[in-house]
């Protein structure tokens, strides 16, 4: 069983949850109502926040579970854990500027990257065998 | 075998699917041709309602099937079930107006607490013993 | 094990991010700076095309997987190839007009719908059984 992988999977959708209620609350501060999507930058920043999240999520929980399956529970879940910290670090980042959002996103994409290869890496090798 | 786990899968991609064809009809309604995505109030609702709906994908997939393997098939089954009514009545009361999306957003923001919540709770009873 | 269909996912998750690292590709063409996500029709083709890649992502991946364990491994992993290969020639046709966007997305979307139809006919026929 995978439960390490399972807990930051959980972890991970409720980050991204974190980030969707801060548009939320982001319209609310700012009124810029539904269904409109842009009309102040600080809206935007929150919107584009969630948006990037989202974005990531098809790469990075297939890549996880592919990596738990065919390599190790545990350093999956290390790896979706240092994704998490990349994202909050992205999050306080962009939410001050466009300009701060790249730290916080060179991390969350160096570990995703790194969950992909090694189950990429993984599946070849047992393919040729 | 999870079979109404992945039968309530495929209902809910199904949903989804509708959501995103509905746009195409509002393209063609209103006027707002590709790769533009504002410009009439009817098309911003009706990409609005897909958009809300591809947001909450994963956050439902995934605690959906850990909840189906962690708990039980047909109660991750029937909560799923109850995801996609309140989509549906999500996406009746949006398509109206913008005020109206209240409702169904949460009956669907409620089956997903459970479903996410369910599992965490399971998952952490199994870190722990 | 489901080591094609592994694959597959892999390489589409792959070609995913590819119509991501595009976006940011257009803006530096473009000059359509973070947060905005319109100010040019080049930058617009090219977020269309990650959105829309994005948008059909929990539709394939899903629909992909139950396929694979109900059905046969090296036939889903045979129709997510044909599915990469329509969002290829999306991607070629909607960079160069939003008229040429045709062709691909039907590719794509026929190699989607048999999977998914696929998978429902198997999940039914197990249910009944």
């Amino acid at each position: 069983m995978y439960h390490l992988t399972a807990l930051v999977t959980l972890l991970a959708i409720a980050f991204y949850f974190f980030t969707s209620l801060n548009v939320s609350r982001a319209r609310t501060k700012t009124g810029v109502k539904a269904p409109a999507m842009s009309g102040h930058p600080d809206f935007e920043r929150a919107f584009r926040v969630q948006m990037n999240t989202l974005e990531w999520m098809p790469i990075v929980l297939p890549a996880l579970w592919l990596f738990a399956v065919y390599i190790s529970d545990a350093i999956a879940a290390g790896l979706g854990a240092v994704w998490i910290v990349g994202r909050v670090v992205y999050f306080v980042g962009y939410s001050k500027a466009a300009a701060k959002r790249g730290p916080g996103f060179a991390i969350q994409g160096i570990a995703a990257i790194a969950l992909w290869a090694g189950a990429l890496g993984a599946v070849m090798l047992r393919l040729v065998k």
